[in-house]
């Protein structure tokens, strides 16, 4: 399946490759956004590869020195290859998203010429989803194609092929390689994308008084390829971990059934290792069903074709699951010894779709602004910016309550049903579908990079209307696909968290709450997730500050500029966001990556359980609250612009726009960065366990 | 030594009335100050009472259906006498606080005259120092002398004196009363003072251009009745309800030792009772020389002598603690059967007293203006008011790093020298000088309330300058007491939540991480700071927007109001607040009240716990995060003020203004009732422990 998804991978490219890119000055722009993207793709990448190697060392030296706790050179060989296959996964999405660009203002240009509005629409859209549909169909592919990869050479690795806990040690490598790239990618990516948007608009905008997107602003470009470093590359890596760690995790612990049946001399229960393959493969079957859903119907409205399309991929997803347990399923008994029913796995996949819709949706009832929140939000505007950050933040605060209420229970229903392999299973009955769910989130940056190249090359106003009308119903869908994010990464890390403490074979009464050790690490993991905020926000607003100064230098300082008659050195933007992001992201991947070790070393294996749970509560908390109260503040500010409250220019649209810039970098920067590192350590930790046992 | 205490309160008060109260206008603004916070206090009041009664017949009514529990009305009286206590302290620290007010100006003015500036500092820092200390002593002797009562009164209460956990069960009522009144008095008084704040800012300063305290802004009284209720009688409580439960959780810890210890035969270590009262009453010695140290030696150079004040209080109670344990002590055995030295109380005293300290240290080292972390956020305030709010959340989330290592460094060694009855202890050791703190503390509120007195009755500028002076001196303090509050609700809730395990008599095992109904209270727990701080900010908003409305009104309504020819309607304004801070703190009180029992009944004991413990965390993180990015966006706005970076009038200083606004409710309102939130989830959790059992 992961095979037929990368063949659709390379018909979408084939198709989105074939459409007319538009005159000179549109490819000259889409190329400037394609080179300052790879620019940066390579930049980062170079970092990666110095810390993939320093921890592939690292992992060796552990297989040579102790070389009983199957910890070596195979499990840093799939480390490896899991940051490469996402690596691979991000450059192949980015490479076609910034040629959708182009391509998709094109079409809503031709499109119109031939039918109007609709006729833009139509086509514009059809160029926008096969670009994201191939950041979405290669993330799942890739991911999947590894894992299989990987789990089917363990069996070659080990002594024993049926020591399936061995062949686990290796695999979980893979998850970490995955993360450890997903933790670049989200926030370098973020620290991006946000420095050279805030450096954009606050100049541009604020100062300059031009308009988003006006050529004349030597930022936007590097604005543009902040999307899709950001929203494309950086959202796709985020999801490539999460998907391959929900499969892990499932399996871990699975593992750790068979080998306890094994023991004990019962009927070991294989099918639980091949349930997570099998529930993967079929949401690769509904996302490329979704895919094709949204191509054929999308073109009358495409608001509810990308809803429908979710739903299709999903419904597809669930009925093909309840096949898979029908032939494979049957019950079992966990390590605990509490017996489970064949159709148990069933249930808890459809908890996890449902549990993450419910998250999905209640994200979009407070960032939207057909809600009461947003719009309440923008009437207190009124009372100027103070008014309007502080209850910017509360309403981000707010939304955390459902969510968390609805994970809890999920969890709850999905361990009664299935004990903690249920927990995983029902993170992965979530992320099954992550092909469709990552179309639909790349489409929007496309969207937004073709609207933008409309600006720049001064396409017909019609354009830029088709593509902000695509592009707003990509917020909507992109909101709820955050929630899912944010949702299954919270579901993913406490799969990997018990898959840790299984691993680590830590008896319940150690990671007790009357253990002061794991106290201590339940502090000290609620505190990380702010550090590392402060640490992403410190980077964005340096390299927010450094685009600005370059911006009023380039402004002042290049003749002709402000009149259109000279061009400004959109190069130098670009370099100064690469470098701002690079520097940025070092510091929190370091205390990400040393953090766990250090505190299982120091402390203990309880302690580290407690520092993994605490980041969990805490970092979800903050996640939530940041990315909701950012989308509720930019949401604002749109309302507003749409003429309530006075309009566009008026105190009110100020205010608010204050709101959206303290609200841009919580959205894009923290929010989703927080999920990577509530999973990385998790993830890190799994495959230490071995040393802390 | 409570009742000594209590003499000094009588002392003080005396000496503050004896003062010269000024003339007729400085009067006349001064008791317009007391009626209003009389009228709030005695609302606030009946709303508590309502609470109080239905709890008190709750309790009473589980004393008749299940006797055998140990709860009844003994509990529910010792409950209603805890929240009288309180009240009443907060009474007679606010009565005479809102009396230092005028006379704090009025002996700035004579002393002036007399002596200049020196002069004018001396005299008026002894008038503001009596002032606080009134409520400083209020608060500790009060508590102290209460909780010696009620104990007293278990013995003759419950069949057997020697029954010492029955007895707690009565007791932990006390502290549970007391916990009640600090919610509200908290969240009520914090709402009221930032909606009264906010609202006469935003008018005032903002729309009509008049400064700060102008007799015309109708909002001023508001405001400085705000100071008192939040500053003074908020602070009293909150603190009135952390020492108390320092104690009793030792307590409450002691009496399952010296239980465990009669079951097994061995000798009861009865001085575990003892020690705390003993630490309460040498930290009163040690108050009341640091305040008498202050009055003494402040004339001079008042910083140092507020700073060197506290250090007395400290190092006398450190001593005086010595000798305690040298006569008391003696080694002991726990629950867990582990054993611990004579000196062990000793230790863990000085750890609490010290990581206090440090705590407090760190909080000042980011929030105040001599520091790298608010001179860099006054410098970023130049790109804007966006990027300040941005970097001064990102100040906050970089300070919660330090303290929380050190609180979980400190909670580590506590445990292993002396168990949770050491993490208790540090708790009360961090404690012991409450009154000293709390005299620091509702000093500063005094010297603002007579700055904003000097201003409205037009005296002269130096006397402006005098009590700015001292307001200044007293922010570096306050912001020390702050760190204080924060890490020892921290230690106390811990304490609180360690008590709970126990007296519930949960096992290790059901407590663990491995338990998902632990962690579905974990999760439902960390998300509650959230939630109940996005209530408290929507209702500071709310009370501001109404006072905004109100104020343009009457600016536009009374003629002459704008020339100074004719009076604003303060008492409309008063009103105004009163009535958003006790709608306001009604919601996030019965959450609180509510959440504990209703998860205890549904998920079980060890999901209370698990809920307990994640409040703790996140609340933590998020309280010491609000706290000190209100603190550091404040100050930066003063560091401007001082002439840097364009200085009064800017664009920074107009962005610094906006950071300051957003960081108001977080500072004053959010921050300091999160504290609350988590140690009132604890006592109420203590208190029906015996149902959960």
């Amino acid at each position: 399946m992961s095979l037929v998804g990368l063949g659709v991978v390379v018909w979408l490219a084939k198709d989105v490759i074939s459409r007319d890119p538009g005159n000179e000055r549109m490819q000259e722009i889409s190329s400037m956004v394609q080179e300052g993207a790879r620019a940066f793709l390579k930049r980062e990448y170079t970092w990666v590869s110095i810390f993939v190697v320093v921890i592939f060392i690292l992992i060796s030296i552990v297989g040579v020195v102790k070389p009983d706790l199957g910890l070596g050179w195979q499990t840093a060989v799939a480390f490896a290859f899991g940051a490469i296959m996402s690596a691979i996964a991000g450059y192949i999405g980015m490479s076609i998203a910034t040629r959708a660009n182009c391509r998709t203002a094109q079409a809503a240009a031709t499109g119109h010429k031939e039918g109007g509005k609709e006729g833009g629409l139509k086509k514009a859209l059809g160029v926008a989803v096969s670009g994201g549909a191939v950041m979405g169909m290669s993330v799942s592919g890739l991911a999947l194609l590894g894992c299989v990869v990987v789990y089917y050479l363990t069996g070659k690795m080990v002594a024993n092929p049926e020591d399936y806990v061995s062949r686990m040690i290796i695999t979980n490598g893979y998850a970490m390689g995955a993360s450890l790239m997903a933790l670049f990618a989200r926030s370098g990516g973020g620290i991006f994308t946000k420095g050279a948007d805030m450096g954009a608009d606050l100049v541009g905008k604020v100062e300059a008084g031009i308009p988003e997107d006006d050529p004349r602003n030597p930022a936007v470009i590097a604005d543009n390829v902040g999307d899709n470093v950001g929203d494309v590359a950086g959202l796709g890596a985020d999801l490539f971990e999460s998907y391959v760690e929900s499969v892990i995790a499932s399996m871990a612990i699975a593992a750790s059934i068979v080998l306890y049946a094994t023991t004990t001399g019962a009927e070991a229960p294989l099918f639980l290792l091949s349930i997570p393959f099998g529930i993967a493969a079929v949401g690769m079957v509904g996302s490329i069903l979704g895919v094709f859903y949204v191509k054929k119907f999308g073109s009358s409205n495409p608001q509810s074709a990308l809803m429908m399309g979710t739903y299709v991929a999903g419904i597809v997803a669930i009925i093909l699951t309840a096949v898979i347990v029908a032939v494979y399923g049957n019950s079992w008994t966990n390590t605990m010894g509490q017996t489970y029913t064949k159709w148990a796995p069933f249930w808890v996949n459809v908890i996890g779709v449902v549990s993450g819709m419910v998250v999905g949706f209640i994200s979009e009832y407070y960032t939207s602004s057909k809600f009461k929140p947003v719009k309440k939000l923008a009437e207190n505007s009124q009372s100027g910016p103070a008014i309007t950050v502080t209850d910017g933040l509360a309403v981000g605060m707010d939304s955390t309550a459902i969510p968390v209420i609805v994970l809890a229970l999920a969890i709850l229903l999905s361990y009664w049903l299935a004990g903690f392999y249920g927990v995983a299973l029902a993170a992965l009955g979530m992320l099954a579908t992550t092909g469709m769910v990552v179309s639909v989130d790349a489409y929007g940056p496309i969207a937004d990079n073709a609207g933008g190249i409309a600006e720049m090359a001064e396409l017909d106003p019609h354009v830029r209307e088709i593509t902000d009308n695509l592009d707003s119903v990509g917020n909507t869908t992109a909101a709820i696909g955050k929630g899912f994010a944010i949702g299954s990464a919270a579901f993913a890390a406490l799969g990997l968290v018990s898959a840790f403490l299984v691993s680590a074979k830590i008896d319940e009464a150690h990671v007790s709450l009357i253990n002061v050790n794991v106290i201590a690490g339940l502090l000290i993991g609620g505190m990380l997730p702010y550090f590392f905020s402060a640490k992403l926000f410190r980077a964005v607003s340096n390299a927010a500050y450094k685009m600005i100064e370059e911006v009023r230098r380039q402004f002042k300082e290049i003749p002709g500029l402000m009149e259109g008659k000279a061009k400004p050195d959109s190069a130098r933007c670009v370099s100064i966001s690469t470098q701002g992001a690079i520097q940025g992201m070092l510091l929190p991947g370091l205390i990400a990556i040393l953090v766990p070790p250090v505190i299982g070393f120091t402390l203990g294996a309880p302690a580290l359980a407690g520092l993994l749970i605490g980041t969990l509560i805490s970092g979800l908390m903050l996640g939530i609250f940041a990315a909701n109260s950012g989308g509720a503040m930019d949401n604002a500010k749109k309302y507003i612009e749409e003429g309530h409250f006075g309009g566009k220019g008026s105190a009110t649209h100020k205010a608010a726009v204050v709101g959206d810039t303290v609200g841009d970098p919580l959205k894009d920067t923290v929010g989703p960065s927080i999920n990577i590192l509530i999973k990385l350590m998790a993830v890190i930790s799994l495959v230490l366990a071995p040393l802390f046992t």
